[in-house]
This record gives C-alpha cells, structure tokens and sequence, in this order.
C-alpha cells in the first residue's frame, strides 16, 4: 500500500507544505522514521524529535509546522489524521472465506458464504453471522447468538447464547461475553444461583480488549452502545450500560446494574460501584474508585471515596504524602495549647 | 416450563395472598413483566416499581405485600425464594450426551455415556469424569485430572493436570484451575523456577467466574472449600485456602498461603495479603486492602492498610476528601499559636 | 527420579550434616515430610516445623542448621537450593513429539518434528517453532510469529501474529501475546481505531502468568526482556519495555509506553502509569500506583500518588486510619484558639 502527500491532503484536510507527488508506504515514529514513511507529531514530549525525523512527511498541528524539516501535512487534529492514513497503509487483514475442516458449524447455523471460521472455531446451533464475519481459533458462538456484518472475534474468544453483536465490532483473545452474572440468594445453607436469563446486547463499532468479560444480565439485557472501546481485562457486570463513544482503559470493573453515559473516558484500574448512573462526558482518571453516582459532565478522581472533583482530588493526594507530617505539627500545637492554657 | 402459584408457595414456604392456579411461565423485573410472568421485591431502590408491575405475581416481604397491586407471595427472603422459582421456570440446558467428532478423549481417559463433550474439548489422558459433565467447546481436562458428577465446564476453560473438582461445580469461560503459582527463587543470574508439585481441590458446588485464575500448590494444594462462589477475573495464588460458601466479588485477588474463612463475604476489587489469615464471617467492603490477619467476624475496609473495622474507615474516607482543608486549618493554627505565644 | 544427599551437596554448594548416601525422591513441606522427602527452610515463620519435621534431609541456612533433627543440607540460599533440587527431582515432563491429527498445521508453517503440537493447537501460516516446542490444546500460534527453542505454550495460549518469544520460555493458560494495544484517536463522531502495526518481543527465560496480556506496540514493539517473570492477570499496554530479570506479581498494570528497568520486584495489584520510567533494581509493595519516573533504586509504596519511599509511605498509612481522630483533635484546638485569642 501507498498514498501520495497530495491525496493525504485532500482526503483528510490536510494543508500540505511540500511535493504533493512524494508517496509513502508506511508509518513511522518520528525516531523511527525513514524516507518512505510518514510520521506524526501529537505529543509535545516528542517535539525534540520533529528537528531530526528522517520521515518523507509529518502530520503537524499548525503551531509545529515551522520547525518541521520535511514535508508537512498541517491539521488540527494530528492524531485523527494519523489513524486514518495507518488504516489507509495497514488495513486489516483481507479475509480467506471458508470454513476450516477443522471448524465445527452446527447444522441449525447461519453462515454466509463470505466469513472466514478459523480453525477450531465452533458456531453452535442457532447462530447467525453477518456478511464477512471472521471467527478466529478456537473461537465459539454460542447457541442463537447473532453477529453482525465485517465484527471480527479473533483466537480464543468466547460468546456465549443468546448474545447479540453489531457490525464491525473487533473482539480481542480472551474476551468473553455472556457469562452468568454473579446473582447468588442466600439460603438456609449458604447460597442458591440465580439464573441469568438476559442476555447482552453490544453495538456497532464497538471494540473489546483481550481477556475482557461482559456478562450477560440477570433478567434484562447488558448493553454495550455504539462506538464504545474496551481495552483489556475490564470487567463488566450484569446489567450494566456503557453509553456510546465512552472509553475504558484497561483493568477497570464496573459492578451490577450501573450506567455509564455516553463520551465517558474511564482511566484504567478504576472501581465503579453497582446500581449508580455516571452521566454524559464525564473523564475519570485512573485508579478512580466511584462510590455514588455523578451527574455533572467534569473530570473526577479519588479512591475509595465517592468521586471528588479532579482539582481537589489531586490536592488531597498531595497531603496525604505530609500525612506523617500534619499528625506531629498537630501533636506539638496541642501541646503548646496545654501550656498556654495552664491545664 | 410453568409453574403455578400454589405450587411456588407450597414448595418454597410463601403465604400466597391470589389465585393459586394462576400460572407463570418466566420471570421478569417489576418494571418489565406482564401478565405470565413473575417478578420479586428485594431492593427498596425499586419499591416505587412495584405499585404499577404489570406481573403475575410478586414475591415480596409481608412489610410490602399490601402495596403489591397482583397476587404476592410473601416471604421473609424474597431474593432467596425468587431463586428458586427462576431455577424451575430457567432450568439450565439439557444435556446432549456424547462425544463430539471434533472433541478429543484420549485414549486412557474416563468419560461416561452421559457427558457432553462439545467440539474441540480436549481430555487428556487418565482424567477421569463423573456423570453427566458437560465440556464445552474448546475448553480442556489435564493429565489425571477429576471432575465431579453433573459439572459443568463452559467454552475455553483450561484444567491443568492432576487437579480435583467437584459435583455440581460451574466453571465459567476462560477460567484457568491449576496453572503454576508464581514460584521463583534468585539465583546469581537472575530467577529461578521453582516446580509447582501441588494440586488444586475444588469442592462440591462451586461456581468459578470468567477468566478467574486459580494456581496449583507450590508442594501441597490450593482448596477452594464447598458452595464457595467466585466472581470473574479472582486470581487465587498458591496455597491459598478459600473457605465453605465464600463469596467473593470481581477482580479480587489473594496472596499465597493465605486462607479465608466460611462463609465470608469479600467485596469486588479487593486485595488480600500472602501469609495471613481471615477467620470466618468477615465481611470486607470493596476495594478493600488486607495486610494483616483477621481475628474476629466483622466488617472490614480499607486500603492499604490493615484492614480497619468498617465504622472507621467510613469516616477516614470522609475525612480524606477534607485533608487539603485540615492542612490549610492546620496552618493558621500553628500562625495563630505563634503569635499568641509571642514567638 | 532421586538423588543422593551426597549429590546435592556437590552439584549445589552445600555442607552436608548426614549420611551422604541417603536418597530423596520428592519435595514436601517440613510438616508434610516422609522419610522419602527432602524439605526446606527458608521463611521464619515456619521455624517451629524445622524440630519435628520427618523429612529425610532439609536444605536450611547455617543459623538454623543445629535445630534440624535430621540430616541438614546447609546454604546461604536455602531456597535457591530448594528450586534446584525440586527440578531435579520433579522435572517437566517429557514431550511426546508429533503433531496431533486434531491439531492444525498451515501449509507454510515451520514446525520441527521434536514439536508436541496437542489437539486443537492451530500454527498458522509463515509461523516458525524452533526444537522441542510445545504448544497445548487449543492454542494458537498466529502468522509470521516465532517460537524459540523449549519453549511451552499451555492450554488455551494465544499468540497473535508477528510475534517473536525466545527460548525456554512458558506460557500459561488464557495468556495473550500481541492484542491490539488501545489505540484510538478522536474524530467528529466518536473514535477513530489506530491501527497497531508493531510486534511484541519477548526474550529467552520469560515466564507469562494465566490471562495475563501483552498488547503490540503501536508503531515500534513492545519488549519484555530475558529473564523476566510475570505472574497472572498482569496487562502489559503498547510499547511498554519490562527489564531483564524484573518479576512482577498478580494484578499489576502497566500502561502505555513506560519503561521498567532490570531486577525490578513489582508488588502484586500495581498501577504503573504511562510514559515514565522507572530504573533498575525497584522495589514497589504490592498496590503502589507510580504517577511519575522513579529515577533512584530502592523500596517504594503508596497509592493514589507518586510513589514514595517506603519508609515515608508506611508512616502515612498508618497516620490514614487516625484520620478521624485527628479531625476532632484539630476542631478542638480551634475552640481553644478562639477562647484564648478572645474572638
């Protein structure tokens, strides 16, 4: 794959200073970079390296574009521009459409001519798989799960029954979707399970991590929204929504029946109490332990605490290192007060 | 499946306050149900719902039963008595007994008519199962392995070698029992293995969760007692002793050789210490940290520090969120001091 | 397999205090120990076990030699020896080289005939095993990737593609090698995915705990060097470097682009955050968060902060659970203030 300076430009509103006819093949750091790759500039820790890049072009916010000593493709948005033209220099994998011998599709499923199913990927009874469907190694959906057009499930990924899947949505190894939720009653005993009899529901264009879990919801669904990222080992509730757009890094557990809204960003490592609502535009930063709901956009942090304000978080943070500290300053002033006082 | 009123009450100990031949045929949460199902009131958050339910029946405590406007079943443990029910009307997936063509039984492996090995199953040889074991896809029994009558393995699940389980145990997807603990010894290059010779022993009824970890013994086994519930994403290193109908919530991880008590209840995202003991009855809130052993039943929180009894730590979380003002009052303590002392 | 005490002694350093012609033939526990066993002292705590263990011989530091009631094998590195003598005695098993008719070979693999390849393992096309490869049930090993010579893949291992793993390695069950790192980038919409084209490297000696996952780099590859040992559910992020010989215990995160150095020992439960450093020979308690580069080594603790130095951080640990009373404390002294200063 290649593209031209010039088509960089037009297709993605760039405004190009320098040969628009210079292709490039792939994509670089700016350290990295030689005379057939573009590179990127979004992070002001690597502004030191702009001056030296060996790259054929740069993609640069206007403020950078002068010290930039080739080519440069100047946006607004270096970072987006970046992701489309890696995407355009590295698609996916094009798809080998099949069935593996050594795949297993039960009769009762549907599978379009165009997927491909990996060796070891089982489609039990009942399953529909959109137009291009990829189901990796080792890879299982379960008993009428549906999965919808170009979602691509790669190694060892499991959905289980009655799941439903949107369109282009990336599962990475490990993750499982629709496992029981953990409902247990207590009993004379100890306890008695309680079946999970909702399903999940994930939307389009919804990507999750590497050994994520998303279980299924104790009578209605779990719902994953559109547009919405997981990264690795998240762990997901029953009954829980995660709002379109909102972002979660990794390590992060949402408990039961709790709702997060759309264009979230959850720092990784963050703990989210069960049957709380987070609203619209909310930033957590990372480690966050949220312990009541939240309902005003901003930016919180704090643990194990309900969620503060950002600002007020980190200052607390601060005195918590002069902890130690405060406890002798407050013993000498009580023993001052004892003198002065004449107890 | 349905059931009918009289049948619940008759059988799980309800006063039924209907029509005992009315029937319902699923269950349903208070908001979503109609006229065949059956609905439960176990959480006052909900109690606004039930007023207007358009549910058959709804199995409540005698404190609500007068605002239920259909048939009630009053008990005191409603969440318990609903369990019941929803396991007769949900039961869980019949069996289909054999081996499947693309599942692997080695040759010196045991495996009764009446279990379902799924595609790709692997049992290696001498494990040996009981009656009515479901393997699911692509999930795998080690050398000499054992597992219980009426066991359930789900898709992607690994059992190491000589590991020993239960009946009526429920494995979900991508949980690993009997993987090496984290066994090194430092050597003048760097690290050691140490052999991991143990086992894991995992009693009756035992439910696993999704990409949970449990590591065999470093010389002797891990136990995870009878009726213990484990949540997703646990990590229980070696040696570790979980006692009888613990519950333990997501992402919570243990130490090796410790051991946690019956019938403990340990809140998500916690973290347990190595080498320490948790006697029986504890309760420990999320994100808790245990750093030393508990002696006496209770509820504990905290972190990271010693595990503080709950009432405590409830008001040091408070007072957290207010250390940059304690800091700030600590301060013009200490001017005024001065000044009044004429320093 | 067995040994002579007398053999011991010789290939592993140690004084021998006994008849050098008694034979061992497993590893046990000083309170476990048969006459057949060899057993080990290395933690105080299990000091009171040493005077009436039945052990055979027991490998012990000098300071502790008189109180063995049988014949002591003497060390500095007691369990150092112990690693060595359990390997001896409980060595991994033999491969049973060929590749199982369940198993999956690409046409344009390279797989030696002294590879074990168990049912449901999948090598994919242009990946190269080196000698005595094992590569478990149902796991796969992805296009272009290479594995060094003796390493193992467990049960369930997925390795993505263009991945490269030195010799001697293992790798638990559910781990994940070279997922897409968590790469998006805003647009108008929502998010743009960033297309991860880097690998991931791990050096020879590398052991890789059950479900814990290693991300591709972004552009560049992520690296763990020789000799590194990563305990379960640990998430390595894109472009992260983890040292030569560092260990890192269960749980711990680390996100994007940080650098950890050589013989660095990682509490389990770590946030580490990303694009800093941290240098050689680091010690961090379990569930330290590390918001900036550590530059100097030594012992660190603390969360939500930088990390401090331990010493510092215990202090304000315990200092936290006085924080209640310390409030009290400082409102008093402001009564008293305000009597004194007549306000």
């Amino acid at each position: 794959m290649s593209i031209s300076l010039g088509e960089i430009a037009e297709r993605f509103g760039c405004e190009l200073r320098g040969d628009r006819d210079v292709r490039v093949h792939h994509v670089a750091t700016l350290r990295g970079a030689d005379a057939a790759s573009v590179s990127f500039l979004a992070n002001v820790v690597y502004r030191d390296q702009l001056e030296t890049t060996g790259a054929a072009a740069v993609i640069v916010s206007a403020e950078h574009a002068d010290a930039c000593p080739t080519a440069a493709l100047v946006t607004p948005n270096p970072y987006g521009v970046y992701a489309k033209v890696a995407t355009v220099l590295h698609p996916p994998r094009p798809l080998s459409p099949g069935v593996h011998p050594a795949a297993s599709v039960a009769a009762g499923a549907s599978v379009p001519a165009s997927c491909e199913i990996a060796p070891g990927g089982v489609i039990e009874e009942g399953a529909t798989l959109g137009e291009r469907v990829y189901v990796g190694p080792n890879s299982t959906v379960g008993r009428g799960s549906r999965i919808g057009d170009d979602t691509r499930l790669l190694a060892n990924v499991t959905v289980y029954h009655e799941v439903r899947i949107g369109a282009r949505c990336i599962l990475h190894s490990g993750a499982v979707i629709g496992s029981d939720g953990f409902g247990i009653a207590q009993n004379e005993h100890g306890w008695s399970k309680v079946p999970q009899v909702g399903g999940v529901e994930i939307g389009d264009d919804v990507e999750i991590g590497a050994n994520t879990t998303v279980d299924r919801g104790a009578i209605e669904d779990t719902l994953i929204r559109e547009g919405a990222k997981l990264d690795n080992q998240i762990q997901i509730a029953h009954n829980v929504t995660i709002g379109a757009h909102t972002a979660m890094a990794a390590l992060t557990g949402v408990a039961g029946s709790s709702t997060i809204g759309s264009r979230c960003m959850i720092g990784g490592g963050s703990i989210i109490a069960g049957h709380l609502s987070i609203c619209d535009n909310v930033l957590l930063a990372a480690g966050t332990g949220v312990a009541s709901s939240i309902t005003r956009p901003g930016a919180y942090g704090g643990f194990p605490a309900n969620a503060d304000d950002i600002g007020r978080w980190r200052k607390n943070v601060i005195r918590y290192g002069q902890l130690d500290d405060m406890s002798k300053r407050l013993r000498r002033l009580e023993k001052q007060m004892k003198n002065l006082s004449g107890d």
